[in-house]
């Protein structure tokens, strides 16, 4: 075959594969919102089923043969398959290591485990996960055994796998840097005399109005509904299948309707990335975001540097009081600025504000190491460190397990995510810096003008797709490497107004 | 292989089959309802090659072979497999004589059509859908060839496939029974002097309100919202997946709130029959519904029978005026039963009331008929002869081809179902008549327990599933053939009392 054929075997081969994961995420997000309750088994049975013949096509002699044949060819492909190939020989080669029978075991308890956390996480009952908790715990070790450990260590398989070349070592050092600097500022915010009032966060808003609230939010920062949908399920997320279905859920909870507007400014976000990335790239493993990190960086960027803005605040916050008057009434914009930044060591870390989040991140880092570093970890014990750890880096003490360790959805299916949300902090800050450079961000914050810091965003990000790994990328679009700094720098300057804090020399 | 085995196998195979049907079903739900519109291009191809899968797999040499197989062993084999192996050899008979290229090129037409179809209706321009309604009729007539004519007839290839043994020889027949004692029964109404009110109809009823209207109304003759949900699509029908998941629609119009609740009765009554089949039949073929005439005889009878019964109104109005009590407020329950009832020559079949209702669908067969028997029909002259027929019969002309031959969805993705309504209105009040005998249902009714009727319904009838055709079930549930009279003679004392007709000797 030539390189052109080539090709065009390798597209017809992979649209199959994404038309089945497509499938996949149909079922599965029809499951987590509207399908009846009743119905889960058959579903389940149905996802099992699509998620094998996935699995078989995607590791694949077939598959495996026509990807080392475009190997062969590797100089005379253009670049975009260049990636491609690259791209999916690393997980072909990886997912073929693991039995078939072990993938469907495996795949069947995450499916199991993430019906039975949703139960427990409802019912406020650890014992109803527990045992399938154990499972996961189980299976991703054996996974992780097949996949071949990186530097001697399995818990490095799945960082890497979400962020090509990251290790606990690097990670060691990133989290350290976070802590020395936002251990100090938050003491003396929490010292701080300055006093913020929530009050109105907590009046009982309804569905339909926070309904109202959220579209408002995710259109106003960019987010396309003609290409997308907002649903509710028990933990939001994004799901993007092409570039015209990127749909993203939410959560209401009646008495703190901000939690839903700032979800649709996470998951909006996410959205965007996913509903810009480059057209040219679709029908090829290219086609995707740069890494989770970079995916959170989006969602972290859309929902706390952009949507907590002062300027953006003073843009919508007109518009949030026409959908709920009566709540707003007495409110003023910089009231509520003040409210939705107000920081206050939480259990929640969804709900938490920007300078107590990483600390959340780093209890769950602590913990994902714990669990791979040692062989004979009771799953029992576990509420009681998550306890602990929150009581050593927060000061409080989850009342129960809801509040708790059952509070996320992610480990319910594996380990290894929960960095690119504290990675993607750091990175969404150094962007912004960059973008600083070049935008007068606060000008078209305060005109409502996202679509430009949107667009910059598209050219310098969404636009290479995955053709860059995540080191290469912000090293392009920043000039350097990862540097939480950034980060730091801009909590410090954001708090050290809202609190008033003198700045150290 | 010994039956054991044999069974084992077929179970297995079958299983896949209806996991693919399943999610079939699910995407083509979600298109129909909630997915973003501009992602109807990547859906439409996911449901072409699950299609393509489905029919690979169900005329695959393996399963024919595997029926065969059975179909030797028929007489060790217990009831069950014995009439599934005689549903699936006839199906996987005539989809083999279909060359796949031909059966690819059919469906991705009548998808195709189906949404030009909505698009046409959506913007009342029937030059939208002509040309995908031109290839619907032409792959119409070719797969009919290769399924081949049933007595030299290709109409009746089609009859056959929804209701056994139907004809349009018999349909002539039973059409000119009811047509020579409705015609006239209709012309007494027409001259009656009673007067009814239905301006509160027709008063706004915001899209909240209805659903709650709707909801209530399927709720209250039977259909299980745990096991379904009920959504909006701009046609309504029943989607039944499995004994868990049957999924009903409605369509909100402003200013006609009873449409929606009488449609929710109608899809409730399909959902009702597909909640309650015989679970034992389950992942067989005989899990289902007898027949489209037994399906429609359920929906038809939950929609007008019990819905529109005056016991049935006496019990659910009080309900209904809690919900919009402004529109209700001047409103008697002797007013709305008759309201509902009222007799009128009308433009849409689906708001048609019970006396005129069987002309909407006389139209519909004789053009049917004039499709399959002229090789040269000309799809630009179908909204011409629409019209004609529609004041032949019901004395009225379409303003619009969206109240005319656009209004239904059937004819998007082919024919021969319409009659499927007539005959389930003839079977539903010959069952009627026989339920009669054995349960006081206007007491049942009158104190809103439903329940008794559903149970009765769910002995005789659900629980057969597709073990009878449909002549034998009719035959077993009431004792004699499909007799069209019990519908005349109900119509005949219902509209009798409403409008003060004198009865004749």
């Amino acid at each position: 075959m030539n390189t052109k054929e080539l090709i065009k075997k390798y597209r017809e081969y992979y649209k199959v594969n994404e038309m089945i994961s497509n499938t996949l995420s149909i079922i599965g997000f029809e499951d987590e919102t509207d399908a009846p309750k009743k119905a889960h088994k058959e579903r389940e049975e149905i996802l099992n089923y699509f998620y094998m013949e996935y699995f078989k096509r995607t590791t694949s002699n077939e598959y495996l043969g026509l990807l080392e044949e475009m190997k062969k060819h590797y100089d005379s492909l253009p670049p975009l398959y260049q990636r491609a190939v690259t791209l999916d020989l690393k997980d072909v080669e990886r997912d073929r290591k693991v039995p078939e029978q072990v993938a469907k075991e495996a795949q069947k308890v995450m499916n199991q485990s993430s019906y039975y956390w949703k139960e427990a996480k409802q019912n406020d009952d650890y014992s109803i996960w527990a045992p399938y908790f154990k499972e996961v715990i189980h299976y991703s070790k054996v996974l992780a055994k097949y996949y071949g450990a990186v530097d001697n260590s399995y818990y490095n398989t799945y960082l890497d796998m979400y962020e090509e070349g990251t290790s606990e070592k690097e990670l060691d050092i990133f989290f350290d840097k976070l802590k020395k600097r936002i251990v100090p500022l938050l003491k003396k915010v929490m010292n701080s005399k300055v006093n913020i009032r929530t009050d109105f966060l907590h009046t009982r808003v309804n569905k339909s109005q926070q309904e109202k609230l959220g579209k408002l939010t995710a259109k106003s920062i960019g987010y396309d509904f003609s290409r997308g949908m907002l649903k509710e399920t028990e933990h939001p997320f994004t799901n993007g299948l092409t570039h015209n279905d990127v749909r993203i859920t939410t959560h209401y909870y009646e008495n703190d309707w901000t939690s839903n507007v700032y979800s649709c400014a996470h998951e909006g976000g996410h959205g965007i990335y996913e509903q810009n990335l480059n057209k040219k790239y679709e029908g090829t493993s290219v086609y995707g975001a740069c890494s989770m990190a970079f995916h959170e960086s989006q969602s972290r960027f859309f929902e706390n540097i952009i949507a907590k803005n002062k300027n953006f605040v003073n843009y919508i916050f007109p518009k949030y009081k026409k959908i709920i008057p009566s709540t707003l009434k007495d409110v003023s914009v910089e009231e509520f600025y003040k409210a939705i930044n107000k920081v206050q060591p939480s259990l929640i870390r969804t709900e938490a504000d920007e300078l107590t989040y990483c600390l959340h991140i780093i209890v769950r880092y602590e913990i994902e190491k714990l669990i791979f570093n040692n062989d004979d970890i009771d799953v029992n014990d576990l509420p009681r460190i998550w306890n602990e750890k929150y009581k050593e880096y927060l000061g409080i003490t989850p009342p129960s397990d809801k509040e708790g360790i059952l509070q996320d959805v992610h480990w319910s299916t594996g380990f290894g995510y929960f960095f690119s949300y504290a990675v993607g902090n750091a990175y969404s800050a150094q962007i912004y810096h960059k973008m600083k450079e070049e935008l007068d961000v606060d000008k078209l914050l305060s005109e409502g003008k996202v679509n430009v810091i949107k667009d910059w965003l598209t050219k310098n990000i969404y636009s290479e797709a995955r053709m860059l790994s995540p080191k290469e990328l912000i090293k392009k679009v920043t000039g350097e490497d990862l540097n939480p700094d950034y980060y730091c720098d801009y909590l410090e300057n954001k708090y050290s107004e809202i609190y008033e804090l003198e700045k150290d020399e």
